[in-house]
């Protein structure tokens, strides 16, 4: 069987880390490239520590594409404070890797999603873990390719309250114009929310072989620790991976035990909310997944992402 | 096969009606009570509506019990000028039906309602359709005996806006408080809300048939009309079955499509929510319809109700 092709989208945090190391340790995908954005940290940081983390893993096949700068309201990017605590200063929990030894590509990331879509169609999968900025970008260049290609976001809260404020997840929150835009294209999107992100919390036990095994493996296990004990003030309540599910769903759907199917829009708010007017239509563009196979999921990654390590 | 024994707690408008009549005309229903509420109508004019509709349909063995007369967090009702052009000025969309032979029964709707629930337990149905004030004093008197019955109600928008304002529907905005109380409350409680119930417009060429039955048929064709007409402004976009669709739920679940299980809470703003703390319990309180075959329910509602007009 062909290999499942794969590009992730990200604002390089530590879930972000996390996301692309599942890509990583997954024999049956074929990774085409990360295409970065601001969020968690700028689009620059993003790029750096998406870079590190393909270094650590002797990647370097893996290219690195520089998306957009900041969202669609505003003409420059803002770092809340708050995201010091959760992903760290450099967006990977303080953990330092270095400098890079590679830049990212001259092609930007915008062109390059729209290139592997036009090219790949539905063969392509595409998961965006960060703001949908450049997710917009793409369907303003070409909204025929971005409607044949299967994607998968990780945001919103549907059934929960948000996670910036009681209505709106930081992701929709962070671009909810762009955000708006591709909920009302016509490309069909699986949606990973709270709802069950906050389903999969990892604990440190989880994961503490992988500091005993090598270098990489001590840094992606700190990387997670600092999210871990910061986030919720407690190793054992454990961090929602948020970012490695959407990954994971977009190669095994089957994953999501409840996928909700229904037509969606974004308040100005930040609010991810399905429309009235849209109710009726049998054509639903969006399918939200409302519960997941936790223990599957977590078996399955660690289990992955260890395998990995253990090779390098 | 032992009937379902039935109560319905309403706020006696258009779309209680309709429920009141499925109660009745379902034969293997057995209809043990009318309790009233506040809500689309003061709960004086909840009970007048209510005895006059089982007048209508010859249903004097039916009785009625007058329930709360405000919320929670006033000491009055207050009626939303808006209703006259939902509901009409008498909640049963301006109809004259005159004035009820019978009075409503000296025990008051809580009383009923709890005194049936330690007396059938299991085996009894309870439809709330109104604000949850008269839920919220039968938990204050008998949790426990509350926490046995089956309980269904309409109210809430959870993947959808809401209908008072974009996050609250009108049931749980008219009593939040009472509504907060009853979903933190161990009461197992399966929840009818705007997502489906918007999926199941009925229009009034549907039920255009009724009119030329007889008395109680063209009252009743004329209440729906009002409704239609004045919701939407428009008789073929027809009007949602609220109510009906929950008092149908209660007696066969199966019309439901998807039953997302999760635990509820109330915002001050009204806004129904699962909550984040509750997330990872496994013991689900609340079940919630996302999804309704509204072919089936349609055409089983206008079959059972034409039957019981023609067999009057």
């Amino acid at each position: 069987m062909a290999k499942t092709k794969m590009i992730i989208d990200c604002d390089t945090g530590v879930d972000d880390a996390l996301a692309i190391s599942y890509i990583l340790a997954n024999p049956d995908i074929e990774f085409l490239g990360i295409s970065t954005t601001f969020g968690n940290v700028s689009v620059d940081q993003s790029v750096k520590n998406s870079l590190l983390l393909l270094e650590m893993f002797h990647r370097e096949d893996v290219k690195v594409y520089r998306g957009m700068e900041h969202n669609w309201k505003s003409d420059s990017y803002y770092r809340d404070p708050r995201l010091d605590d959760i992903h760290g200063r450099n967006g990977i929990g303080n953990v330092d890797l270095g400098e890079p030894k590679r830049k990212a590509e001259d092609i930007c990331a915008v062109d390059f999603i729209v290139d592997c879509a036009r090219k790949y169609g539905e063969d392509l999968h595409v998961v965006f873990v960060g703001p949908l900025t450049n997710f917009g970008e793409c369907v303003k260049k070409d909204p025929e390719a971005m409607k044949r290609i299967n994607i998968t976001i990780m945001g919103g809260a549907l059934t929960v309250q948000g996670n910036r404020d009681i209505y709106s997840e930081a992701n929709i929150f962070d671009d909810p114009v762009a955000a708006k835009y591709v909920f009302g294209s016509e490309a069909h999107i699986n949606v990973i929310p709270l709802d069950v992100t906050l389903k999969t919390l990892f604990k440190v036990s989880d994961i503490k072989e992988w500091k005993e095994i090598n270098e990489a493996g001590k840094n992606l296990y700190e990387i997670a620790r600092f999210y871990y004990v910061n986030e919720y003030q407690d190793e054992e309540t454990g961090g929602a991976m948020h970012d490695p599910l959407a990954a994971f769903a977009s190669y095994d759907p089957s994953i999501i035990t409840n996928w909700f199917r229904c037509n969606l829009t974004v308040e100005e708010n930040g609010r991810m909310i399905g429309t009235f007017r849209e109710l009726n239509l049998p054509e639903k563009r969006h399918s939200v997944a409302l519960d997941v196979d936790a223990k599957r999921f977590t078996e399955t990654y660690i289990e992955l992402v260890t395998r990995m390590i253990k090779d390098l």
